[in-house]
Formats: structure tokens, sequence, C-alpha cells
């Protein structure tokens, strides 16, 4: 059989990710790793879990929690997520929440939505590889999203319109973003906002560690700005993409997309034909777990998180020769380091699995052009003090 | 905001699912419905589900099941399933399996994988509706699968190059097929791999139903008697898509793919795009569920589904006028009517629910070209043996 034959344009375009390559390799104990960027499970409420599982398992209950269930999610769940999303400025109802299988099924589908072959999606230069990874399904072509640069609208639809397409989207993380851990400015987020309106593109907004600000003030996601422009969430481009992933646990698969009602009708059908609903069990534990106690369990994550970040930076600004630069995250779990020009991240990564046992992951694959091949992302999130301490030691030995 | 300027072509296709919409209406408790197809909701493992969430949450586990996991699924699980794949002729190892979402997961997948726009998919008519669902967001053409039908090769690749693709897979299931409840005779299936050899395309085998066999001598699965060609499942173009959703429970959303490494391993990347892996509780509960009684489970489960199945059947016989015909399954969950013609199943299903209170579903939505109005599927799998005379009593009478 010839496999190739049969496959659609859009495979070719599909390749193993390099960081879930990578964690394969981790699994030597002598090797310090910066790479994950996964949450802490010993940070993860068990207990809860294990209270919630037993109740939604219990006579009376049971048969339903293992039942099929509604293609947009469980009712109680997608209520709660909206109560939580009116107290970060997006005042909504059940009807404007899609429940996915994580934020990353969230991404796929609204490439799926949007993307023709060919048809332009702006993002991030660097951006979350795993967008690049969902989109890629749909056979794009990409353009930075720089949102102060100035670069005008009709250019954007002029390049996009020369290579066959049309804008579709502006895809971007606002808060302690993977993997810059940077956060975006208030002013950027309005000026994403006129270029989606002069363009008439959506934006995603991809939220999945926004509840991890450690310090600095809060600043409104970007759908919030945009009810505060136009009244109501019905009138909105935005579409907000959240998680459990970050905040309860990954294992679960649960996330959701937030956004006007005609948007949402629309993924309900796409969700319904691609995989019929997310977990029905999983849904129910995650609402009964969150209703219970998220705001003291995230209260606890970024205690610990923000001590190890500390940790990092302070490691970092000792051990790092000069020409090193990296970011100042308020939150989330990554920090972002460039290297002297002409330095390749690639390189650096073999040297220090050879010799110094330090695992991070290089900065290429989250340039949807692979440039910028001497950056590399630092994740914290795993790591206790001793092990920062001593990696980031190693680390600025390789690089002295 | 025009939303329509930013959806990708393929979304002009996505409708709502009849079955899906019509459920919703089904919650009038004196409706008799034959409608849903769903397993009795009475007959899950309930206790067995609740002691293998316990022991996936113990202390020493809990961290690794609410963890994030590999995107081909969890290790103990593909090789229970490779197990059993190999006791119904089907040899294989764990890297032979992908795990999915449910089985409709598989399907979104496998059309992903292989339709590009006006490609031909040959389906059954009827067919598996959730199969067209997931099918026509890559924008194929479809064209009638008729095994033992005599229409050559070349016929079919003609007219999949007159519309602009070419035929990419055979679609089916063969046995208690959704709708018809059907099984494809051997010499079928054989003729499904002729046709499949001459195209030089994929065979997708949704097994959905495959372990709810009541009598009847058991018939080799297409994969099975393709292995027995060619010696081993590399060489194989048939795709086996498996399910728990019927044996054990659907609101965990667990199924498989089962196929060639090669292209296991393209799916594998396709689901790290996708939603980077189905929930990691659910996959480790599942095993457990299925390695501590799998088998005297669905011993049980056929058991009381053959009853009802006979029951009616025999209502069926008792009831029905002159003229309408039905099939006898050997097993599943239901029984496909075929009226007189000229009649239509969704007018009748209108005047069911205004006066005799029954709920079916009207068999167009089954054909990819919306014919045989005069069709419906009845599902004997939720009914208990009073609703079945009850219910099959007031058919016959509207059909009076």
């Amino acid at each position: 059989m010839q496999w190739t034959e049969v496959l659609a344009t859009r495979n070719t375009r599909m390749k193993a990710s390099e960081i879930r390559e990578l964690l394969k390799l981790l699994d030597q104990p002598d090797i310090i790793s910066f790479a994950g960027g996964i949450p802490d499970p010993a940070l993860f409420p068990v207990q809860a879990f294990r209270d919630a599982f037993a109740e939604a398992l219990a006579d009376g209950q049971a048969a339903a929690a293992l039942q099929y269930s509604v293609s947009e999610g469980y009712r109680p769940l997608r209520d709660w997520i909206a109560e939580e999303m009116g107290k970060i400025g997006i005042p909504c109802g059940a009807d404007n929440i899609l429940i996915t299988s994580g934020s990353q099924q969230a991404l796929d589908y609204l490439g799926k939505l949007m993307l023709s072959p060919n048809d332009t999606a702006l993002v991030g230069w660097p951006t979350y590889l795993g967008a690049l990874g969902a989109f890629n399904a749909y056979e794009p072509r990409y353009d930075r999203l720089d949102p102060l640069g100035n670069r005008s609208a009709d250019s954007f639809a002029e390049a996009a319109a020369a290579a066959g397409g049309r804008v579709k989207f502006a895809y971007l993380s606002v808060d302690f973003a993977n993997p810059t851990g940077e956060t975006l400015a208030r002013a950027a987020r309005e000026a994403v906002l006129d270029l989606a309106e002069q363009l008439d593109i959506a934006v995603i907004e991809d939220a999945a560690y926004q509840t991890l600000r450690f310090d600095g003030e809060a600043i409104p996601p970007i759908l919030a700005l945009e009810i505060a422009r136009k009244g109501n969430i019905e009138a909105c481009r935005t579409l907000y993409c959240g998680s459990f992933s970050k905040s309860l646990a990954p294992g679960l698969r649960v996330g959701w997309i937030c956004g006007a009602k005609e948007v949402i009708s629309r993924l309900v059908l796409m969700k319904q034909a691609a995989d019929l609903h997310s977990a029905t069990t999983n849904q129910i534990v995650t609402e009964k777990v969150a209703r219970a106690g998220f705001d003291a369990h995230v209260a606890k994550l970024r205690e610990v998180y923000s001590a190890r970040r500390d940790h990092m930076l302070a490691a970092l600004a000792r051990e790092m020769p000069d020409g090193v630069r990296w970011t100042q995250p308020e939150g989330g779990m990554f920090v972002w380091l460039t290297l002297p020009e002409g330095m390749d991240a690639a390189d650096l990564l073999a040297r220090s699995l050879a010799t110094e046992r330090v695992a991070f992951v290089p900065g290429r694959a989250f340039f949807a052009d692979g440039s910028n091949g001497n950056t590399l992302r630092l994740s914290f999130s795993c790591a206790d003090e001793a092990a920062i301490d001593e990696g980031i030691k190693r680390l600025g030995r390789l690089l002295r």
C-alpha cells in the first residue's frame, strides 16, 4: 500500500513536536530539566479529585456521569466558567462557552473553523508552538503580529492576497506567554483590536496561563477590552481560550472557548462531528473541584511557582555571562533567554546533554519561519530550588 | 463582525445531527423512544469504575493519572487492546494502536488524514451518519459502496477523477451496523478488499458494535481477512476503529485505531497537534476495568440486549402491516425498517410525536444523497419489554 497516495495534502506539514520528542529522552535521573513546561504534579489537588470522582460515581449519579452527553458541554461547568469570566470583565452566559478537550483542541477547532489553505494567520514571533502545530493542519501561511509595530492593515491584507488567501485571525497569548513569559501591555492589546477591526478578522486569545499571575497589575483580557468598546460579547470578534490544565490538572483534558454565540454554535456542530463531546465524567469532576476551591488552590500554585521564578531569575543574574538576556515574567512557567547573535541553542542543547546534563527547549521551533536560533526557553514550574541553582550554574558554565 | 467572511469553506457543510437535535426533545416522560441508540446506563459496570478510579487516584498513582501523557495513548491499555485484537485474528502490538477520544474521533482523524476537497469516500447506502458528519469537514464527494454490486474499480476511479479528486478509502461497519443492524457476509468483506486493492485505497472498518454479537457465527473482521492474505498487519490497508462506548461506557470517550505502524505514527502526530492526548485518567481506568472483567461484562450485555432484540422482532412480526419490511440483526442495537414506497418516515415521525408519542430516527440522514425517505431506524438497547410491546403496537397503528 502506497500510503502517500491517499494522504491529504495537509499531512505534509505535520511533524513531531521537538519538545515532545525531547521529553521522551529526559527520563534519565541525572538530567536537570527546564524543558517541560508542565505543571508540577506534586501540586495537583489530589484529594479534591478523589472526592469529586467518588461523588460523581455515587448511586444515582453514576449513570449520567458515564453516559454520552451534549456536545456543548456539561451545563454546570459552563455556568461556573461563565461566572468566572464575568469576574475578569467578560460578562457572558453558558451559551457563550464550549467545553473542549483542553485548550489545544480549542486551537485545532478555531483553525478548522477559519483557515482554508493559503489563508494567513497572524502570530507572534515567537509564539506557542502547539498553536502552529494545530493550525498547520489547515495549511495556512503565517505573518508576523507585532502589535505596536505600526505596520498598516493594508500591507497585511495585500501580502495575504498575494499568497492566495485572506487574513483570518490574529493569535496571541497575552499573559506570561509560552514561550517568552512576557505580558502584553494594555496599549498593545488595544492595538491588536484596532488591527483586527481594520482587517475584519477574528482574534484568538490564548489564556492558558492567565490565572498564574504572581505580581504586577492584572491587565484586562483582550475580550474584556473589546466588550468595553462594544457593549456586549455578541458583537465581539475575540475568542478566548481557557484551560484547567495549568490551574487544576492537565490529565483530564478540560478547556473551553468563550465567544459570541454565533461562533460557539458553529463550534458545537464541529465538535459533534469530530468527537461528539468531551468526557462527561471529567467535566462533572472538574466543576466539583473548581467550585469547591479553585481560588484557594490557584493561590497556592502562585506561591510555589513565584518562589521558583524568583529563584531562577536570581540564579540567572548570578550565573549568566555578559551578552545573555532574559525576560522578567510576572507569572506563568517560563523565562526566555536570548544568547549572543550567532550562537545556536540547538547546538548548545546537544552539548549540554552530553556534558552538563541540563535540558531546555531551543527557541527556533517557536518561530513560524524557524528563525532566531539563538533563543531558548527555560521552565521553572517543576524544578526545586537546589535543581535551579545547580542547573543554571551548569548552563552558565556552558555559555562561558 | 461578519463571521461568514472568515470561515473556511469546510464549515458550509457542517450541520446539526438530526438525531442529536431530536434527542433534546425526548425528555418528555410519556414518549416511548426507540430513537437513541445509546447503551442502557443501567448496565454500566459502575462498581468496577468506582474501584478503578479510586485505585488510579491512590497515593503514588494520582500524580501520573492527572498529568499530561503521550499522544499515542497509555501503554498498558494499548497492550490490552493489542491482546484482544490478536484473539479476533489481528495479531499486532502496542505500536499498531492509537488511543482516540471515542471512535468518532477516529473517523474524524482518518478523514483528516486522507481527504482533500473533492476526493471520494466510498460509503454504504445507508451508512453511519456520524461518519458522514466527520468526513464532511474535509469536503469529500461520496460514492456508493455496494460490495457485491459488481461495479468495476475503473468506474469508481473515473467518477472520482471527473469530480476533481481521487478515491481515498472505503468506509464501512461490518457487524450489526448502525443504522441497519445488518452483518456483511464474508464474501462481501473479501470483495471490499479486492476493490480496495484494485483502487489502491484504504479501508476504514468501523467495529463499534463488534463485541455485541448475540447469535450466528462470527465472521472475521476485514483487517483479519487482509492479514490472512498478506501475512502481517504492516502490509495492510485496513484501519480498524474500535470503541469502549458500547461495551463499557461512552462517557469516558475512549476508542482506538488499529493499523500499520506507518499510518499509526502519522496519526500520533495528528493527535499531538489536535488535542495532545486523550484524557490520561480515563485511559488508566478503562484498562483496569477492561482487564478485570471485560468478557464477563460483555456477556451480560449480550444477554440483556439480545432479549430486547427478540422482543422487538416478535412485536414487529405481530404489529406491522403488510408492506413493511425489517432487518434481522444478529447483534448490536438496531432494527431497520423499510416502509412502503412513497411513505416518508420524517412525516411519520411528526405524526407519531403528535399522536402516538413514539420516537425513532427517519432514515434519510443515513444516506449520503438524502434518498430513501421511506426508511427508519429503531433501537432496542434502552427499551424494556413493556415499552417495546406498547411502542411497536402504537407504531403499527400509525402505519395502518
